[in-house]
């Protein structure tokens, strides 16, 4: 049997490098020399060069690299309509936070940008200013207003306030349908010359994102809990202005400072102030006692 | 109503640092202080960190970031108990072969490692030395041989060879049920005293990976194709060695130098010689005209 000139033809080839450990991200990277898309070869380049790193870093054994693809796996199965479990992930290692605060550098001044969450949803019912959208009058009443106004104070006339929470025990009503009326806690406000606005809810509560998935297990492993701390939900824009979309927190929750998804800043906390006081409550049309919140939303102009 | 003590009540706050741009990667650590394993928070400091490195550095638009969100969703769905779409991105990113070389430092002289790939299948059949796997008789006759040995050179007796490989077609028995028969191009085969083995089959082809899931339209935009060079795969071990999981390839592929999985080792591509001389087919019982392909695997002994 012929033996094989493999020593000769070897030399041949000696000067292809074939993958190592130690040349891996740039044997990866020249796979990339017929990519056409700029953009796109930029990103994978970056995702290539730190994924090899992290690789490097922790030298996975080959369970623990199984490991985590049955966690990416498990993740994209229990996605469907109703539920995102990658943007869950995404927001609970700071990354959804992270994208939104380089998305939004705002000029001091300007209300400050937080994440959307998974529980809005589109064509809330138009209301009149000062309308209640807690519609089973379950919670503590809330008596919440202030204006619109463009980065020098000026009021901003014909703005919309696309407005959601959850109720007293933590829940939005696209969790809880059948048992919450479809729309609770939910409206659309627009503001007139003045850029007020006002209307009546019941304060907020916190309540834990989903954990009975793979990210829920994730920060049950990290020690972390899965609270976010009490707030109210804003989209806030208007014509030739950029839309915020945000939060308000209430000052003083036990998870401000934890909150799971890094949604919270400091502009964006504000008193909850509880009054008891008959007369006030009437003139609200509030039931007695109850909470007044004041913030001001401040939009900057759209670039030209 | 009540203006609310907004400012003096910021004053009690200043001091905590909630997320920004700037601090999101010590902000997100931070959270892991009550973690009790010490190891996945090895592994979630690497993760954060160079995950927040990713998006430092590409800066995605909301839209991209929601691209990446859909791909990986896309990614998992597709995956089921025939394919694993997220194995296949660690192939493909090079990720597979990484941790294969980080989990497989071996002395040099010992046969290198690579990829297990998605076809093996285990309790494949037993064969005596010299049976032909390929059962269906398509392709070009191979007969292959070599030995099993130890870094000096010394036969290792009763070692295991578990071979499969693609057909002249490049498809596996399992991607094609009902076409080719079961366990076709596949058998376990057991060294005597000499450490000797040879078999017949049919010289393997090149492939593509799959390329109708999200990899395959990644690989597109990379502007990288989907193939594989031609190999056979083998798992060889005995008792007292540590096993070894490898391909050989067929030197002159045009695939070798862009393996899509990174797979290729200047050890481990091999000759397959052609040979038109009928009376070495009938001694070797193949058709002729017929390859020859000779491989020696050399076993490190498993450490005490």
């Amino acid at each position: 049997m012929p033996a094989g000139s493999l020593s000769e033809q070897q030399e041949d080839v000696v000067s292809i490098e074939y993958f190592t450990e130690e040349n891996s991200v740039a044997c990866v990277l020249a796979r990339m020399d017929q990519c056409r898309n700029e953009r796109f070869r930029e990103v994978m380049r970056s995702v290539i060069t730190h994924l090899h790193a992290v690789v490097k870093e922790v030298e996975p054994t080959i369970d623990e690299w199984m490991e985590a693809i049955q966690f990416l796996t498990e993740t994209g199965k229990i996605c469907d309509e109703r539920r995102q479990e990658f943007i869950l992930m995404s927001d609970t290692l700071g990354v959804s936070m992270l994208v939104d605060a380089i998305n939004h550098r705002k000029p001091s001044g300007a209300t400050e940008n937080t994440v959307l969450g998974p529980f809005h949803v589109a064509g809330a019912p138009k209301r009149q200013m000062g309308d209640n959208i807690c519609l089973d009058g379950k919670g503590e009443p809330l008596y919440m207003s202030g204006r619109v106004v463009d980065i020098h104070g000026m009021p901003v006339s014909g703005a919309l306030l696309d407005i959601w929470h959850s109720n007293e025990d933590g829940y939005y009503d696209v969790q809880q349908p059948g048992i919450q009326p479809d729309f609770n806690l939910r409206g659309l406000f627009q503001t007139g010359p003045d850029g007020r606005y006002w209307f009546r809810s019941v304060k907020p509560r916190y309540y834990p994102i989903p954990t009975d998935g793979p990210v829920g297990k994730m920060l049950m492993m990290m020690g972390r809990h899965p609270y976010r701390p009490a707030h109210i939900h804003f989209i806030v824009g208007a014509r030739g202005y950029v839309p915020v979309t945000t939060h308000v927190f209430v000052r003083g929750d036990t998870y401000l400072e934890s909150d799971a998804v890094f949604g919270v800043k400091d502009s964006l906390i504000i008193d909850f102030v509880k009054h008891d006081n008959e007369r006030e409550a009437t003139r609200l049309g509030v039931d007695n006692p109850f909470y007044v919140a004041k913030h001001d939303f401040v939009l900057m102009r759209t670039p030209r």
